[in-house]
């Protein structure tokens, strides 16, 4: 019996080589250095300098063309920021004119340094509100706001530099690690969170709690009944009307999606005119008040880097800083493949971080690329990052000179504004997908719901990490076996439950492995590969088959096995012979065939067991089968011998 | 072209039988109930009590010959363990005759419940410096010692109840997350620290640091230079030389097994009749001092759990507890794989679990089955668990007649027999092993010979999981992408980097995937396919040949895949597509088809570009290449329309 190929052993190569190679694999999968190979110095400079700055890119082929789009984009962005600015920054327990000066500077930053051409910058919903529970349980906002705003500064500087230095180590992939299920329930709980914390200003209440849990919420509003009022309620209802049938409309008119870009802006000016014009804030209607005229002021100062606070403040920029960029990128990405280019994240990160830093020396809090501004933005027509530049100088005409114009915009309005907001991000659809497709992911999903609503933000993060993490954990810790069967009429060989056809071969066992052999599955593995062949046994037995001689083991799917798993299988050979059958093994990838080898595993078990493919090992088994019938002594001398 | 197998779709199956299909594969690998089956309810209650009391299993059939071989390595055994107990209940600060005691009572639980025919149970110089180090930062052993005598008791009674119930709740793969080079740094550390210990008793010293790690005593010793003894170091320098040259000889001769086994014992009857017969604790030479005679004294009413301590009581029991059964199922393991008998590591961990808390109820600490008692054991020919019987009824005798002799055993000679038990532990030959055959391996285990040395016995622990851990992770997160080539006159496709022989095939890139795609690497293997087009694309380019057509994804290797890895193929698929290719996978698994055909990837891909071989994928593509060959007018519409 001959086989026509060998399973070859990759030639040794030096211990450096490999290493650097694997580094490579890890933290530069994308390559970004690829364009900078073989080029002069001055061209490598130039190429840099594009890197970090994609403005200096797209700059210099800018066309009249793209100028009329980006206006058109950037206008219709701005008038859906300065509403959701100032709504955002009172969600944070901030000033509403951050929200203002925080959709002017970090664009601009953007702009230059950001390389995708869909995203509109600006504050989002869910870092707010992390932000202020987070801060919120060092320092009270109403009793010490100085302190508190110097404190949302200092966060966000620090977020900005954990940003751009993970962006620098290329660690960006650790966003990653949030997936999708994790995402769509996060999202949905802090929604629901975020639209609890608006009963608020649609009650028209003075007094609120800070915990942002459903038990806490539910338990303060129906603690002050007597305290609520319907003037704020009916004009928030109606607002909150206006603004989801406008979205409901312009979903379905897809023309006419300016209506509901607008739709904020417009219930802004109407609420305001209806307070300014009936005194409603001398009713219970509470407003914004004065906003002070003029750019962002200068906060570098206001870092505070030597206060007792200094830990609670890097944990809130990091956690606020992770989830923002997250929200960020996923946008960017989608966007950037609806029109077919690429997003690096790692350098979309340094991006953001910079935008950051920037931003907390100038009176601004967490940005980042939000979906509502960034699908208005697209669905717009904008080209560049350009429409970015656009919004800022809206906003800083606003600034300049409308402040005074949103003295009497009533606070309900913006909650209306907000509550229409997240109503998007609460996506069921996603969830029933997730139910249908995966039931571990939707187990993820709900965890980080029901953690987000009923404990905190930070608590439905940790959970669907965590449970994220032990799905994959449990896949190698109990990999699937299985028994494989001859298709018929082939030399294919396939999982038998799969293809109900497949057949057995008499007096083979081939059991196929289905993830790598670690430390975590040897123990397992052992187990479970004992059990096999006694089922198998008891099955013969039964059923009165030729008695089991072979065990092939199918490698293919084996990634890479460990010290731990090379001990495994030399006690399952052990166990095996002992019972007088033998082992064969099929297909033993590459990496897994150079440990053998070092191992001495491959000397041990002689190089003839081990077969290139499945079809190959069981003719031989075959082969061997076949001689020791027609001479049944050598059978059981063999037997004896081992 | 028509391709003689299709990839099928497993059938649907109900949520609650998959659900208990793999909870089943998760929790009872080993399928212990298996005998259960099919039995009457009276079988069924004898075969549980065989189940939890192994004893009645083997006891109706116990012959003269199994007491006469029990008999001896039980006598054998207890010679090593009286000498070894008292040394470790010093070394873990406790009065020494509790090591005595801790060598009666558990043996005769153990013999009772355990499955193991030659572990011989004992206390451990590993968990007893542990003891000694996570206890003592709460109470002072000198200061307090019946406080801390009650936090032991208490401790171990933890790590039994915490043992038994994780045998109950079948949660005994946990000690499968330490690797065997897990193991291995951690035993060499432990046992460089548990020597370091012993200086003190060498030298003779007084005052000692209750730090462990290396720099810590070696200050402490070099600090007092002045106090050091010779006559206390010459004494133990003797018997060190004495025990390690019977170990030695023994090993050469391995029928004088016994030499090595009784040396201890003899070292210290040589030892206490110099002490005796010179006066030598008058010149320097620490005694044991008085031991009191009389069995275990009952010490259920000493467990404290209203202390203040109580937080730090559970988690040395939790710790002690896991270390203490990973030696011993380790040690039963192995020594069952010898004789070829079957361990279950549940069953094992309830032994145990009991064991510790009859213990703890009767003045022991806690206890395991150390390496060095159940070779001698096994080398004595033991034949079941009545050698832990008779080993138990030898100690009572030494408790009950025989404890005045130990008055004047000196400590240092104590020291010598920790010392050379522990060399063995420092096992060199294995991590040079690991360097071998595998580097990540090798950095695990000196991160935790590092941690353990330098930092304490958690630190070096925890680093070490965590290293080991981050592996079985950065598989999933960066699983290896490669090319596959068509070996020559053949239908198999390999690896083009194993099989340097193998070509690729024209127009067709083959790519292998060999991890399951989780939220993890999506990210990753989309930019890290894209990148593989790219370079196959320049290949192609200066080569000149066929341009590319089509990518074949083969996903044997791809074992499961979550919500996130499917919209990361529907990205690729638009991607490739976009490029105006064509994807086309091969050999999916059940559980990926499975998924794949909910989430409707297969019917908006079509099921005629799933194929279930390699092979019949490339003569696929190549049966389209060539029709589009001949009407290259076809090509460029298909690449119009996509």
């Amino acid at each position: 019996m001959e086989c026509t190929h060998r399973v070859a052993i990759p030639p040794p190569q030096p211990f450096v080589k490999s290493l650097k190679c694997s580094l490579k694999e890890t933290f530069f999968p994308d390559d970004p250095l690829r364009q900078f190979k073989n080029q002069p110095p001055s061209r490598k400079l130039v190429l840099g300098l594009h890197y970090f700055f994609p403005i200096l890119q797209w700059a210099p082929r800018y066309t009249f063309e793209f100028l009329k789009s980006d206006l058109v984009s950037g206008i219709t962005v701005a008038s859906l920021a300065i509403p959701q600015g100032i709504s955002y920054a009172k969600l944070a327990n901030l000033p509403p004119i951050l929200g203002l000066y925080s959709s002017f500077v970090p664009p601009l930053a953007y702009a230059m340094m950001g390389s995708s051409r869909d995203l509109a910058v600006g504050t989002v919903a869910v870092p707010s509100l992390l932000l202020a529970s987070m801060l919120g349980n060092e320092v009270n906002a109403n009793e010490n706001p100085k302190l508190y705003l110097h404190l949302a500064f200092t966060a966000t500087f620090f977020a900005g530099v954990f940003q751009a230095s993970l962006g620098l180590l290329r660690l960006g992939f650790i966003v990653d690690f949030l997936s999708h299920a994790t995402i769509v329930g996060f999202m949905a709980g802090a929604a629901t969170v975020v639209c609890l914390q608006q009963l608020k200003e649609i009650l028209g209440l003075d007094q609120f709690t800070h915990a942002t849990d459903l038990v806490s919420v539910l338990r303060s509003v129906f603690s002050q009944t007597h305290e609520w009022r319907w003037e704020s309620g009916v004009l928030g209802c109606c607002s909150l009307f206006f603004l989801i049938s406008t979205r409901y409309f312009s979903k379905r008119k897809p023309n006419f999606f300016w209506i509901s870009a607008i739709a904020p802006l417009t219930s802004v000016v109407l609420g305001s005119l209806l307070v300014y014009l009936i005194h409603a804030e001398k009713h219970g209607v509470q407003v914004v008040g004065e906003l002070k005229k003029g750019l962002n002021p200068v906060s570098l100062g206001d870092l505070e880097f030597f206060s007792p606070y200094l830990k609670a403040t890097i944990k809130t920029g990091i956690i606020t800083g992770v989830i923002g960029f997250a929200e960020g990128i996923a946008v960017g990405r989608s966007f950037a493949m609806f029109k077919n280019y690429h997003i690096d994240g790692n350098k979309e990160m340094i991006a953001f971080g910079m935008m950051n830093i920037a931003g907390s020396c100038t009176s601004c809090y967490l940005t980042t690329g939000p979906f509502s501004r960034a699908a208005v933005n697209y669905s717009a027509g904008c080209k560049t990052a350009l429409s970015n530049i656009v919004m800022a100088i809206a906003v800083m005409f606003t600034l300049l000179f409308l402040t005074p114009l949103f003295h009497y915009t009533p606070l309900v309005v913006l909650a209306a504004i907000i509550i229409s907001a997240m109503l998007c991000l609460i996506d069921y659809e996603a969830a029933i997908h997730l139910w249908q497709v995966d039931k571990f992911d939707f187990v993820v999903c709900i965890s980080a719901y029901i953690g987000v609503v009923f404990g905190s933000v930070e608590i439905g993060l940790v959970i669907a990490m965590a449970i994220s993490l032990l799905r994959v954990l449990l896949f190698i810790a109990r990999p699937r076996t299985m028994v494989l069967g001859n298709l018929p009429n082939s030399t294919i060989f396939r999982n038998a439950e799969q293809y109900p056809n497949a057949s057995n071969v008499p007096g083979v066992l081939i059991l196929q492995i289905d993830a790598p052999i670690y430390f975590v599955n040897a123990s397992y593995l052992r187990e479970r590969i004992a059990r096999w062949i006694d089922e198998e046994e008891d099955r013969i037995k039964s059923s009165g088959e030729t008695c089991l001689q072979y065990v092939i083991m199918v490698m293919s799917a084996v990634g890479n096995i460990d010290t731990s798993g090379i001990s495994m299988l030399e006690e399952i050979k052990k166990a095996i012979d002992r019972r007088g059958l033998k082992l064969v093994l099929a297909n033993p990838g590459g990496e897994v065939m150079k440990k053998l080898h070092k191992s001495k595993f491959v000397e041990n078990m002689g190089q003839e067991c081990i077969y290139l493919t499945v079809g190959e090992a069981v003719a031989g088994c075959k082969y061997m089968l076949q001689t020791c019938k027609s001479n049944p002594v050598i059978v059981a001398e063999t037997r004896n011998l081992t």
